[in-house]
């Protein structure tokens, strides 16, 4: 039986973890602001968190999560994804094999962070990065922070073995206000090293200092919020480049 | 190229609106209490909202949903959904048509709601419907809670233009204060009119009322929630009866 054709949608290779899914898509329609349903951003969230643990293969002490994150694109461009986003940093390790497979394009989390600071004259001269012991060792932030012009500075061992590690898997967990306690420490330590902003490169960070209503939010970038941003921008482009895919204006 | 099997999911036919079925993830991760990602159900939500809007046709002033809802159905299908999900009442007007061309088994969202009350002694008397139009001709809710010896009341043709429908058009808009404002009117109707228990059978409302803090909301039944853990039984149910859909003890 055939179907008339949905078109492109974002594809969100999530489940890593299943809140940060939620709070992507959450994120996307606040970044949209649209008036109608049909005037929203399509996106098929695969939100299936029985991939292994990234964290704990990337410290030697689990499988790897690569089979199942090719699974879960071959799915999402089985059924017609326009691009792929995976509001997980961490999975970023593996971006360059995914994309190298996947039929649709792929857009880099740290691209869209990058993006938020598009004047010079805006971007300040340190940066924190509050993110996974993996996402840091990949060194794609501070590759793409460092051609801005931007230092960047990180949690040190003891930070992340007492704060930053076991704040992640609280909120995995699902204990906020514990992940927002000691995320919101981790956070400190590299404003009091002397970062004039703080990257959230992890995506359990920023659902954690919201429910804790940290009084550092105002001087973060939120990756999750700039990865929705480029999926509406994605979006945009393609309404404008492709008949078919102009919402109707209902 | 082939990759390891990943196991059946939840799928979602969403869209109707993005943010009920936002609200719905969110509720099947509450109502799951996993406490690592390996453990939560898996769920894949077609979140695209370019399906013609289900309230104007049944009021006969739009095109008809159905071709774009059997087009999702069969993408949710073509990856290998276990079960398929509606976080719409109003979609499941066609729930029939729907479950008929579908390989994965549908789940109705008024059979989830009316297992939230096993119990004969714990059932109301009167009940309201906080429902759209659609969903009231419909009858589905009317038949399943008769069926419990539950009567059922609903708003009148003025609370439905001055405060129901315009309610949901604001949450579809993204003004939740304002939708939360004119449902919680609609919603004090049915209670003066005798109702002991709600039923929020209309997906838009649950986010509304949170929004507002309503006090009415301890006196209601969630469908919303209320499909979230019917999803919740349904990957238990699998887990139990297949070894491969086991989550990793982890």
């Amino acid at each position: 039986m055939r179907y008339p054709p949905l078109g492109p949608f974002v594809g969100v290779l999530g489940g890593m973890g299943p809140l940060a899914t939620v709070d992507l898509l959450a994120k996307i329609i606040e970044e949209t602001g649209a008036r109608s349903d049909q005037a929203h951003v399509p996106v098929v969230a695969h939100n299936v968190a029985q991939i292994p643990d990234r964290q704990r293969f990337v410290a030697g002490t689990g499988i790897s999560p690569l089979p199942a994150m090719h699974a879960a694109i071959a799915r999402l461009d089985a059924i017609g994804a326009g691009c792929i986003v995976m509001p997980c940093n961490t999975a970023h390790v593996w971006f360059e094999a995914l994309a190298a497979r996947a039929r649709a394009p792929l857009i880099h989390i740290a691209d869209a962070v990058a993006a938020q600071w598009p004047a010079a004259s805006s971007r300040p001269a340190t940066v924190g990065l509050l993110a996974t012991q993996g996402t840091l060792r990949a060194g794609f932030y501070q590759a793409r922070l460092a051609a801005l012009g931007i230092r960047t500075i990180e949690n040190d061992a003891h930070a992340f073995e007492h704060l930053f590690t076991p704040g992640c898997y609280a909120v995995k967990a699902g204990d906020l206000a514990r992940g927002g306690h000691l995320l919101q420490q981790a956070a400190r330590q590299l404003v009091e090293q002397g970062a004039e902003s703080l990257v959230l490169a992890c995506t359990e960070v920023p659902p954690a200092l919201a429910h804790v209503d940290s009084p550092l939010l105002p001087h973060t970038i939120d990756a999750t919020r700039a990865l929705a941003r480029a999926c509406v921008r994605w979006w945009r482009d393609q309404a404008a480049h492709d008949p078919h895919t102009v919402p109707p204006s209902d």
